[in-house]
């Protein structure tokens, strides 16, 4: 009865799609909620408010680097959703687990906002950056091994997906270990990345 | 006339199934805002830091708690939506009752949250368990009913899916019933049975 | 120019049914977010929760009237937008203009539970379920002015959607009329109708 | 590889539309969340609540404009978006960066609710505007030269849409340099300006 009931449970590709395009559209919004701007009360004139625009900088600054987090890793669950033939029970609850730390992004965006000098909120916000891709890794390894994958889909497009998680997760985590050094190194070689990733596509052919 | 309209009304499965996504979505991402973070003025150190977030484990036992509940009631819905030929007018207020004991979900959570041994929040957690899987059920009587099932849709699934709803439930309601000892061992009774029905198939077959 | 360009614009049902749904689907997960549970600080016994929580019963009343509401706003819209066999420019821009009315429900919603006993809370609660039943009116004669209804929708339904609309909206201003005497009566009145619109189509018939 | 992956990467149309609609829904939800109504501590008559809820004309007025803003934008990607044959991994991040401007409208109209004084925030508002109107400039630009426009959109089409923007834009520009004189000014001439693109057509045919 359970192995009747698997069989059919969760399968739609589509519905996973919109789920995740809801879970990514609240995060992506949601992000910017946690930038507390000033109250009137306290800001007496355009410079005074100037500056304290100004010193949300470590806010700023985590918004637009978990915005790109985000970018990426919406575009890189969309690859591969676009490549399979069906979907499956343990393939939804694979996904399903990628999306609850897709939800936890804006709570170590707010964490590293708060304690930007920190380096255990910057380790938990890595650790934010490398479950996602542990789990896209996990979920095509898994879609390759159950033939989930549609027939069409190029051999050299089959590996580079796989590569792709590690070489960017491999370059996440040398980002985060510049924080032995300081938070803002590590904050700046991680947006450079992302970046890289983002709109920089020919440097990208380099890098991988 | 009243008739003609209902014979009409609200009979979009696909409307029906985007906004339940969009609910889903919202509320998953909705609970990781209760967790309040440490504010930097309390904090002075990394070492506080972590406790501050250690302290939170009633938090983050909720928010895993309730990610697993709404991607099973997700993942439910979906199975049953997905082997429906067409939707009917009261077909979607039986969605809208199911999808409102969803937006209720955040509430509940944030409740054990905070009154983690407290009796009264973890039944009424419970009772929010419950609500959706007696929706679930009733709706899955009613399009059998009403014969909206899809022809190809084999009998043995059609089964299958209200057992399997009163399965869980009754599991949960031990769970709950674990409440007279101790509100942990209620808790973590339930997200083991929630865990067997999302990551542990195998095991999930002698259950049910 | 103007012309070209108005003639291609907003014509996506699919994309108006989206952010519609999405649209809704915050909104009616929005409502909970409003209702403030009691903090751990100032309930020391499982009866003192039960009381806090007892409390908070006009939260519980709005929060239950309004998400009936647009549920009911939601049906009614999808039931046009499944009639139609293509969108328009200016269509769109009339279910903005119902989006809007809909993404003001969460804050009249707040106000009446707020302030449950002035009438000036009800009466602009009553606004807003009003600016969305005339929008949505509006919007049916629009397009059986302009010719985008499907070929195949009957006569008698094309009536169906006006007259629905207007006894609907009357049976609200008769309700919202009653606080002269008490709000508490107006809300019971306005609950009741939407009840009958929502689970009782039977007694329905006789009243339109 | 890279090249491969690249080649591969975020081409959905329909994801990158359902993404934006989840988006522009919770942007505009999210608007009426900075409405903050007074609470019943401080208001005892309906007169009193009548006076606090004019007082916040400054909320109303953003929030008003920001969602025209937001519809117009909405609008605006969706005819291009009906107008693409397929998608393409540099035009997903193109619309994320529009999208990563959406997110950013409910601050900045938080910000102009709270100075609406503050040629400051009007100017951060108003950049707010001309940078997605950038993005989907350069979005029309990219699609016209890697053609990816569908073969049967007319040549006038092609032209009218970057027109279109620019005309908008320098409309929009002219609104925000009127705050030299008086930000209410500049306000009420956006808001002119977006309603003539909402809701006037027949006006706009001479604007443009």
């Amino acid at each position: 009865m359970a192995n009747a009931y698997n069989a059919i449970q969760g399968r739609s590709l589509e519905r996973l799609a919109a789920l995740s395009d809801g879970i990514f559209a609240v995060a992506m919004t949601l992000l910017v909620l946690d930038i507390h701007i000033p109250s009137a009360e306290h800001v007496h004139s355009e410079v005074e408010l100037l500056h304290s625009l100004g010193g949300l900088a470590p806010q700023w600054i985590a918004y637009l680097m978990s915005f790109l987090t985000l970018g990426i890793f919406w575009a890189g669950q969309q690859t591969q959703l676009n490549h399979l033939r069906e979907g499956s029970r343990d393939l939804a609850w694979i996904h399903l687990g990628f999306l609850f730390t897709i939800t936890l992004m804006p709570l170590t965006t707010r964490l590293l906002a708060e304690f930007i000098q920190f380096r255990l909120a910057l380790v938990l916000y890595w650790i934010n950056v490398l479950l996602p891709g542990a789990m896209l890794y996990w979920s095509w390894k898994h879609v390759m091994k159950h033939g989930l994958v549609k027939e069409d889909t190029p051999v050299d497009v089959r590996g580079a997906i796989c590569r792709r998680v590690l070489i960017a997760q491999s370059l996440y985590a040398v980002g985060a270990a510049l924080c032995v050094f300081n938070n803002y190194v590590s904050i700046a070689f991680i947006v450079l990345v992302q970046l890289n990733y983002a709109i920089a596509p020919r440097i990208g052919k380099r890098l991988g």
